[in-house]
């Protein structure tokens, strides 16, 4: 028996013991959605979180989305209410987030292979290009010259340290992503010098951390680099992105990150910030964080079978809607993501079973011998954290299964 | 530096050194398909690889295509008219397998989680059903029942054995796939009792081997296991689906499959079988084998960078298109695949360079350190081994960059 990850609070069961997402039975939505796998994302809970970020962090830090989380068009309208701006990867994305309602001054684009016309589009829109290299500013300079406008451009920094126990590494090292930082001072100055709309600097040293100093650690040293910059540029950046680091709880031992204690500290490192940063604006970004713990994956019991004394439940659903789940997507040693029984949520489990997709792949497994409620065929199996780099970071064509529904509730 | 896999035999460069593709340039190939990236396949490689195996096969064996290597359309169509069956793993696949032109009798369908709708199309069409489990025998006969139509039915097995040193193995063990070896012979008499038209077996033990003796002992054990079921069964299997397991080369060191060995030694085993199996049809199942290497993924140079002195090669493309290739599927160490700049095909590699996708996370990393000639914005990169689990097996949707290109030449 192995165990699974911990299930996000505020999920319970009505008094059939099915489990409630916003309020309705996961069968019945199941039922609205017309078929099963499906992703229902709790709209209340997406609030409540952007809520619980600005309850913790210090009075006008701004809050960005980091839209590659999780582009399902009604969710990005949501989010587009209630949080302060965009963060977009790619032309598609920009496309998306305007079409969300999210203002393009709003809107900030990064991403190491931004094509001519990707460029073109955030400069004529009017969005802030986070700028991955000298190359990449002198085509944004030329296109904003050709089109008569003034382009608004920050520069990110490869940082020279990173976020210490992160899931992901963005700096301290050769990376791909953005400039050297002593390569950044110059390229300001030729940026301003070529008049264009200088927004200051995007600083991502990491994602998916979960203790709250290592998360603070990494905001003092990007706001100082950020002041070291300043100022050998000598003019204060309009904005600081402070990047993410907040993740969330998947694997067994997991907790969640303290927002209030990264919160306090950020307040004590902007109080004691270099002067140069004194009339800058500061954001973090966040994707996971906002976004996983409202997402559910339901997938419904195909077939109850045993092999060589084993139980396996399998699923309509699979890797290709939930490939990080499935262990295959980043991370070298398998762990079961949260998962339960949505229609005995909650029930005392009492067997060891392993819940597999419907692909015909060994790499295909939701659950590893996880203790469970006995499930039947036509059963839901709920895989929760499904909110974030779900269905958009699947192969959802592989084997033809086909994608997986999505539903905001 | 870190060295990549092998390029694939069959591949030369033009006077310019420009990469040929089907006899076409690659830079031509970008420009008929409107953008890069783009996948091309070689029609003259696939039918020259199904020409390969009969070749090396015993007269008779049968060649099936597993279609989940890659289903693009135009393909199919082509292998439609190579091998003698395909095999699907979902009610998708099987609507393209039916459009390609293959007729329903040469179609069988594996896959662990089949659903009712899925049973009842491959009945009515009159395709093969590899049964998983004693529960999905059951809804597959009462399907049959209510259609009134004799549903052709074979076996998929759970063999005890694994294929040793297989990328993907799917025997020996506890496995969400098939039906244990012990509990087979009751089923088919359950099958045969109830009127169904019986087709054999379906045995599959393991994919992507590179070792002949390893296959080769594995088809014979395979033989040896259809051969104790017939007789417990009483009866002989009609058709025998040996499985695949012939990989191809991806990685430094790897060298290709043998095949006149897998075929010599694959003779020795039916010359020697169990007289109960004497009217007995073979077939191989291959997906990757078959496509792999007609495969060339071309992508451009969007931007040439270098950060603490190590270069990055900044392409269009990515793991959404390549996830394997990015090493983020379903292997614990990330290693090279086959690469080469297309412009410079042949020419001696002069530096060390990182060629990464545009993805805006770290984990898209298409070349690690690998030597190269000296590429510039605007070159293309080509990664080989493309034509299998590329385009369909990777999330496209990711970061909003769309799904690459795909011709067949």
């Amino acid at each position: 028996m192995k165990p699974h990850g911990p299930i996000p609070p505020g999920f319970s069961a009505d008094p059939d013991g099915m489990l409630l997402i916003g309020g309705a039975r996961a069968d019945q939505l199941a039922e609205r959605a017309g078929d099963t796998p499906l992703f229902v994302y709790d709209r209340a809970m997406l609030t409540a979180r952007a809520a619980e970020w600005r309850a913790a962090m210090p009075e006008g830090v701004l809050l960005h989305y980091a839209m590659k989380a999780n582009p399902f068009a009604p969710l990005l309208a949501h989010m587009a209410g209630i949080v302060d701006g965009f963060d977009v990867a790619s032309g598609g994305e920009l496309a998306a987030a305007l079409a969300s309602g999210m203002a393009a001054g709003h809107i900030s684009f990064a991403g190491p292979g931004k094509r001519d016309r990707e460029l073109e589009a955030a400069i004529s829109a009017g969005a802030t290009l986070n700028l991955e290299s000298a190359g990449e500013a002198e085509r944004a300079l030329a296109i904003g010259a050709r089109l008569g406008i003034a382009p608004r451009l920050a520069v990110r920094v490869n940082p020279d340290f990173d976020l210490k126990g992160s899931g992901m590494k963005m700096g301290g090292g050769a990376k791909p992503f953005g400039v050297d930082a002593e390569a950044v001072p110059g390229l300001v100055r030729r940026l301003i010098d070529a008049g264009a709309d200088w927004q200051g600097f995007h600083i991502f040293a990491g994602s998916q951390a979960l203790d709250a100093d290592a998360i603070a650690d990494t905001q003092a040293q990007t706001v100082a680099l950020a002041a070291r910059l300043a100022n050998a540029v000598g003019a204060p950046p309009p904005l600081v992105n402070l990047g993410g680091g907040m993740g969330v709880p998947y694997f067994p031992g997991d907790t969640a990150v303290d927002a209030a204690r990264v919160g306090a500290r950020l307040a004590e490192t902007l109080a004691a910030r270099d002067p140069v940063l004194g009339p800058s604006r500061f954001a973090m970004e966040l994707g996971r964080w906002l976004v996983a713990e409202a997402g559910v994956y339901l997938t419904r019991i195909i077939d109850r079978k045993t092999s060589h004394g084993e139980t396996f439940l399998v699923t309509d659903g699979g890797l290709h809607h939930q490939l990080a789940a499935s262990g295959n997507f980043g991370t070298v040693i398998r762990r079961n993501y949260p998962i339960a029984i949505a229609n005995a949520f909650g029930a005392d489990p009492v067997e060891s079973v392993s819940v597999v997709g419907c692909l015909c792949t060994p790499l295909d497994r939701l659950g590893d011998q996880v203790a469970l409620p006995r499930a039947e065929v036509g059963d839901l199996v709920a895989i929760f954290q499904a909110g974030a780099y779900g269905a958009s970071a699947s192969p959802s064509a592989f084997l033809g299964q086909g994608p997986a529904r999505e539903m905001l509730v």
